[in-house]
Parts: structure tokens; C-alpha cells; sequence
């Protein structure tokens, strides 16, 4: 099974977990595939069903002649908490272009000096194919830390580092709680001092290339994609936004010495020298190899909250945990 | 005067005091007009003086049809410390682009849990038009800070914040001689617990898309481009290199309904409730222009050891220091 697979499963727990917490369990998602071709878009893709993910279907073919990039803008329309799986970097890598895309996602992140979630985790990523080395992979969210990892350390009941979030009145918190009743994500860079204003820089980047330019809700009108999130108060667009792009590397400098040169590029920064008390460098794209190498032979390792969650939700669907 | 040209005319007396400090005045530079045309380049640059400065002409005009755009890549054959002012995004960003510039630098930094300078500052620059308001500019380096801020510690005799920098054995420093004697800038994130890998992430992005794509050299072995600093002892490629993007927003939606979405982009993030004790949210570019318009009134505020320095720059060229 594939990241991408295990994470929309793992994103399915979350969101069956929500409903349980309420009282009662989320039916199956139907994925949307109404789309609005106006607004001037040039290029639109088409949804289709793929098992239980959702996969986008570019409706006019896209070439990329020498010399040129395509961008193309994607609009979602009547967003209902459908599961995405657009784009495998594992995969795409093993194409002569170099990938990159970005997705804008409901607030949970506070603008730099800001005291309010405004944006989403606003995710960047982009690939570069190597000729005998795995590709280097980039795919990052733009804020200071994953939801995901609040979630786990309120599950263990334990704190989290100063420069995470900050709670309802805006203040710095160290606890899970301070952040998931109101308060907002923090941006990279966290603080002043350790430039917080360059990761609020990237996620208003990725929130124009994305929705601004695509005509999509951008910032704090982003619809939820998870079950009962706030609904925003306004509409400025058309769903949520997301924006690709390839360049064809024979448009700049031959493709085989340009893999060659990311083999070398690899093996350099692999060379570095450590930080003392650390691993060592490792090449973007390493660590989620190494885990899937790890998981797919030892299983994926779960806290005792999730478990007795997970066995909860076994008993009331008639599934049994563990199977 | 535009603060580009202020940033070349600082670099000067950055480089001049290094010279000074070695016991000699540095003698004016000259910009180098060599370009190696070769390894397969479509898009070609030419460079020319402007004054003190140096500029790139586009050797073949590069036209956008709709829905294209446009990368170049732009390669320095035998950098020798020449000021490069190639992109203002406030005077591009009256035009209907979106520009994107990318450049890599001399190594400074160390990669996430690298011990050793192995990247440059890397920066990344993008801006984005508005109609009525000013554009959005983004501009940033992807290390935790700039080295000047160390240059200015020294001077003050002050402590750096834990997260700037480590020392020569590669151990996180708060002394600035710590980083400045062969210890290296951390990247955006500093630490492992705020996210360092993605400042790392994005320093990768810049070195491979500015340097791999262009033929020039990457990572440990660019070129210096100030005096006195260590010379490469491989090299990969060509000089230094850039990377430079610009996109037709027509392409995607129509342009005015593009600028009129940036004003309320601007406008809503400006209302943003503000962290406690903070001056809240201010939009990328917004910093620079207040500083632009302050001190062309009010001047360039100096600290003492800087003044001394000029004073005895001044002395020694038989300029006056005030004039």
C-alpha cells in the first residue's frame, strides 16, 4: 500500500473518530464531480472515483513542448469532505520533470504577529529525478508543525514545544488543548526572532498561486474538508484551490546529466558532517522511504488512545480490530 | 534611491571593512561580461553596467501566449564579487506577472542536522500585483536568519538567539564569532522540535532549481562572491546561478478580477486580530516600504561600530565621513 493510500486511511480514522466523538459514525463520502468551467479558467480537470480516494482527471491534454512549463489551475466545487489523492511524488518522480505542486487547506494557521487561525497548513511540494539515486522528494506543510502531531500529544496527554501555537486569545501555548479549543497553528520560523514572517510569507504564496489565481476561497474562507469544522461566514471563490506545475528539464540542460548532477548533489549533502547528537543529514525524501521500508514489513506502530479508539470503532460498525 | 541600490551600496562597505580589516583597501570591481553559451542552454542572458551596478539583458526576448510561461535560466561564468542587481519586485510588480526569482549563494549555511556549511542563504522572491493597494512582496532567505544580523551582533558585542547558528565543531552557538570563525547559519525551523528540515527542504528547492537546471555550480561549491571568503575546492558547474519565473495571470483568470481579490487579500489579512503585544499582521512588502519611506527622510540609522568603521574607511580614501 502506498503513503498516500495509508495516509487517506489514517485521515478516514481521524474523521471517523470525529463522528464517534459526537455520537455517531460518518457515512460514506460520495467524491463530487461537479465542476464550474467559467471564470476564464483555460484548463480544467474532471473527478473520478479510484476505489475510496478521489483522483482528478486532466479534461484537455496537456503537452509541454521544449522550452515551456504548464501551470493549471484546479477548482473544486461543493466541497463535501472528500478524500484527495492527486499527486504521488514517488511516482511523478520517476518522470523526466520535475513536479511541484500545492494545496490550499482550512485555517488552522495563524498569520505571523496574528492572534487567529487565517490560513490553512498550506503544504508545498516538489521533486527532482535522480539517474541511480531515489529522487529527492519535498513535501511540507508551511507551518511550524503538523495538526496531526497536537491530536497525538493531547491523545498522550502531554505538551507541546513552545513556538507550535498559540490558543484562543492569541497567546503562546504549551498546551494541546490551548490550540485545538480556538487558537491557531504558528508559522515556520515560529517566532520573530527565529523569522515566523518568512513561513507566514510561504503559506500567503501558496494561498495565491492556489486560490487567487485559480478563483478559489483563499485564506480564512477555505470550506473545511474534515467534518465539523466552522463554515466560513463568506464565500470569495469556488471550493478549495490547488496549483501543479512540471518543467521539462531538456528545456534548460540535458536530462541525464542533470539526474547525474542530482546523484552527485545527493551523495554530497549525504557526506556532510554531522551535528553532534544527531543522525546526520538526510536527503528530503529519505525518512518517508525508510518509514514505508520499515511499516510495510513491521506494521505501522500506534499509541494505547488510538488502539482503544480504533477497538471502539470496531465494536459499533462490527468490524473486529486486529483482523 | 531604491533600496536595491542601498543593499549594493551596504554589500560595499561590508566588502570595503573586510578589506580593511586584512590591512588593505579593496580596489573597485569590475562586472564581468563573460557568458558561456554551452551544455545545452535555450535561454541566454547578457550582462551589461548600469551605473555601479550590474544588469542582465535578455539575449532573446522571451514572449508569454496565454497559458505559458516562461522559465530562464542564467548562468555567471568566473563570478569575481560583482554587485548583481538583477529583479526589483516593486518595479516588476507593476506589470501584469506574477515573478518568481530564485538565487543561490556562497555557503553559509548547514543543512538540517548537518554540522558544517554546506548551502547557501538561498533566497526566494515572489510578488504579486493589487489594484488599488501596493503588491504583495515577498522576499526571504531560507536560513533562520541573515548573516549580517551575526555581522551586527558582533559588533554590538551582543549574544545571537539559540536557533541562528552553530559553531565550527557544528554544536548550536549564541556567541556571533561562534558562527562567523567556520561555524554555519541554521536553516529556517533551527531545530528539530520547530521544523528545521523544511527550512532545509527549501534551501534544497532554490540550490537545484537555480543550479542543477542551469549547469552552475550547487550547494558547498558555489563561488564566493565577497572577498576573502574560501574558494570551492570542486567545481560543478558555471558560476552561480538563478532561477527566474514569471507568470501571465490572464492564463489562469482575468487579470483585474485577480488584482481586485489581492486588495481583499490584502485587506483581510490587515484586519487579522492581533497577537497580545504585538504589532499584528503586516503584509509582505509592507516592513520595506515603511523603512523605504522613513529613511529617505530620516536616514540610515548606524550603530557606533559602524560609523567608526567608515570613519576610518574614510580616512584612508581621503573621503569624508558626513558629506
Amino acid at each position: 500500500m502506498r503513503p498516500q493510500a495509508r495516509r487517506a486511511a489514517e485521515a478516514d480514522l481521524a474523521e471517523a473518530r470525529m463522528g464517534l466523538a459526537g455520537a455517531y459514525v460518518a457515512e460514506p463520502k460520495q467524491a463530487d464531480k461537479k465542476m464550474d468551467l467559467g471564470r476564464g479558467l483555460q484548463a480544467v480537470a474532471a473527478g473520478g472515483e479510484v476505489g475510496e480516494l478521489f483522483r482528478y482527471d486532466i479534461a484537455m491534454p496537456v503537452t509541454l513542448p521544449r522550452r515551456q512549463s504548464a501551470m493549471l489551475p484546479i477548482v473544486n466545487q461543493e466541497v463535501k469532505g472528500q478524500k484527495v489523492s492527486i499527486y504521488n511524488p514517488s511516482v511523478h518522480a520517476k518522470h523526466p520533470l520535475n513536479g511541484l505542486r500545492m494545496t490550499n487547506s482550512t485555517k488552522l494557521v495563524a498569520p505571523f504577529h496574528g492572534g487567529e487561525r487565517m490560513l490553512g497548513t498550506n503544504p508545498i511540494a516538489i521533486a527532482f529525478p535522480g539517474l541511480e539515486e531515489p529522487p529527492i522528494v519535498i513535501d511540507f506543510a508551511t507551518s511550524a508543525t503538523a495538526y496531526g502531531k497536537i491530536e497525538i500529544a493531547k491523545r498522550r496527554g502531554s505538551k507541546i514545544p513552545s513556538g507550535w501555537a498559540v490558543d484562543a486569545s492569541g497567546t503562546p501555548t504549551e498546551q494541546p488543548d490551548g490550540m485545538i479549543q480556538g487558537g491557531a497553528l504558528l508559522p515556520l520560523g515560529s517566532f520573530a526572532e527565529l523569522s515566523g514572517h518568512k513561513g507566514f510569507c510561504l503559506a500567503a504564496m501558496v494561498d495565491v498561486l492556489c486560490c487567487v489565481l485559480s478563483g478559489a476561497n483563499w485564506g480564512p474562507f477555505a470550506p473545511p474538508f474534515a467534518l465539523r469544522q466552522e463554515i466560513p461566514a463568506r464565500s470569495v471563490g469556488q471550493g478549495i484551490g490547488h496549483f501543479f506545475g512540471a518543467l521539462r528539464i531538456e528545456a534548460f540542460i540535458d536530462e541525464t546529466e542533470f539526474k547525474r548532477q542530482i546523484d552527485d548533489w545527493i551523495r554530497t549533502f549525504r557526506a556532510t558532517r554531522p551535528m553532534p547528537g544527531t543522525e546526520g543529514v538526510r536527503i528530503p525524501g529519505d525518512p518517508e522511504r525508510e518509514a514505508e521500508a520499515d511499516r510495510s514489513v513491521n506494521g505501522i506502530p500506534l499509541i494505547e488512545p488510538v488502539i482503544r479508539d480504533l477497538e471502539e470503532i470496531g465494536r459499533i460498525i462490527g468490524a473486529k480490530f486486529g483482523t
